[in-house]
């Protein structure tokens, strides 16, 4: 499979999931427990992934599998890097307002750029490094707030700590999906064998998650088990299964794309759901939207076009004209 | 005197422009007649060009000067262009807001390119439409209404009319710039005598404006010329001459540089004016202006910096490397 049809798919379905998850509310408000879902989904990804390891074991010669302690136990480090993101997230949140913490989200399509350079080494052009800091910029501008909205002079009179936190965020997301990369990298196992072993410890820090919150609120409602699915509708099953295929895809491109292709499959999922969601709920279309979209756009050309369609390469021209003369004479 | 640096003065001086013109206001309006400033402004320029004329007149070889009618009659076209643009332009504001009217005067950049290719026949590379196309979305950035400011549901909801004088409007600001060209570059005369003859007609044609506005009013208030100077104070010198000054530059970078060049002088002169606006008057920073100042650098690097510089060229690094092989063989 291409990669580009990997990264289109995340596209449609990230997408889709904002739309879901908007359909799955009942009067703006969930009737279920919204924690219940990335456990689902985490159950989910690891049952698919057990069948198509099974099924691959089953074929002649078996899978690659490492299942030396020395490789297994990097596995949940991506769930715990996860883990302290979100306190991060929570506690940014104490500091800033919603919008100006949506805004500060783009910091990351910056920070894995630089991450994936500093890690994983990889080179990146200039033109790359411009395309990525257009794509930040872009979807920043997306979220430009309009007129007549609520809450728009608090972007620059956040505390300092609300910044500082904010750009820790950025790092610790950048740094989940570029450890992630580097162990999906790191060896010819079969990725079917590595999502088993990703999914169980994010299944089990999951699970935490869910007690943690039973602990928290004394028990009051009984164990989290006993109200897993109370108020689920078809539309939140969607939103599970929606969110587990989307982890799946983004797998897959961990170990045969990187992170950048990533950033930008979801970056323009996130205006994709802006354009549906004009169409789909009573969502005003702004300028700004529509000067995002440009920009994402120019960018994503900037980085994946190959560079002899952007600029004249003189050096190429006498190269190619040569070549016929030569084989005349 | 290379482009850049009276690039970077057309910026700075347009820019001081904006502010000039700003400061020349007593309690938020002119005291002065606004339409004597061109006027005066094509004066001040025929007499610098002249004076520098007649200077490389008296030096040996004479300047080049060709004073046949086939050409000089071509020196009045950019002024009647200019005529036509005013009164689409007064025509566009009948049926748009200004704020509207505003926005939509960042299509002239992407008309300039478009005019620029098609009667100049320049090739850009596919990156410089890119860029083009980001330096207008750029400025449009830093122009979108932030909250809380009034007439923001106009953009959209305009009459039909009102788009097509704003797309015309900016066809005909383009061909002026475009047409200029053509003529500074069409023959090897010296730009002196070529900036006789169009400022000739440019005063002739403002004079003409002058007289029309007497007319329409009636003579109430006398001819222009009692009148010329009611209300001028030192910062109204200033702003003519500082116009005068940038027509002059411009007419260099016609001459010697080129319309994209202008253009993203003009721009980057826009953006500097309202940094400068944030300092000098109550004008509040915003973050689609900072969002709009990134998107135009990154443009000025796709636009300017040699391909290699952005690029990897893996073309050139083994003609490079061959050369030496070459000679020692």
């Amino acid at each position: 499979m291409q990669w580009y049809v990997v990264a289109s798919l995340l596209t449609l379905l990230t997408s889709s999931q904002g739309i879901l998850t908007t359909l799955s509310q009942t009067h703006g408000r969930y009737n279920y427990d919204y924690a219940t879902i990335p456990f689902l989904a985490e159950i989910f990804k690891l049952l698919v992934s057990t069948i198509f390891l099974w099924r691959e074991c089953k074929k002649s010669p078996p899978p690659r599998m490492t299942t030396e302690w020395k490789t297994v136990r990097l596995y949940p480090i991506p769930s715990i890097i996860y883990l302290i993101h979100n306190n991060v997230q929570f506690a940014t949140l104490t500091f800033v307002d919603t919008s100006t913490y949506q805004i500060m989200g783009n910091l990351k399509i910056v920070t894995t750029g630089i991450l994936f350079r500093l890690f994983l080494k990889r080179k990146l052009s200039n033109l790359q490094w411009m395309a990525i800091v257009l794509l930040a910029v872009g979807t920043t501008t997306s979220q430009v707030k309009g007129c007549g909205e609520a809450s728009c002079d608090s972007l620059f009179s956040s505390p300092i700590q609300g910044y500082m936190l904010g750009v820790l965020s950025a790092c610790l997301s950048a740094l989940a999906g570029v450890y992630t990369e580097f162990l999906m990298k790191k060896n010819n196992d079969t990725l079917y064998w590595q999502n088993v072993q990703l999914y169980t410890f994010g299944a089990i820090f999951n699970m935490g998650r869910l007690f943690l919150d039973d602990f928290r609120g004394g028990f009051e409602n009984g164990p989290w088990w006993d109200r897993l699915f109370n108020g689920y509708t078809i539309t939140t099953w969607l939103v599970v299964l929606n969110l587990g295929s989307t982890g799946l895809l983004v797998s897959w491109l961990m170990k045969y794309a990187d992170n950048i292709v990533k950033v930008y499959s979801t970056s323009m999922a996130m205006l994709l759901t802006m354009v549906l969601s004009v169409f789909l709920f009573t969502f005003k279309p702004t300028l700004q939207l529509l000067l995002g979209i440009i920009i994402c756009i120019m960018s994503l050309q900037m980085y994946f076009a190959p560079p002899s369609t952007l600029v004249d390469l003189p050096v190429s021209v006498p190269a190619s004209q040569s070549a016929p003369v030569k084989t005349d004479s």
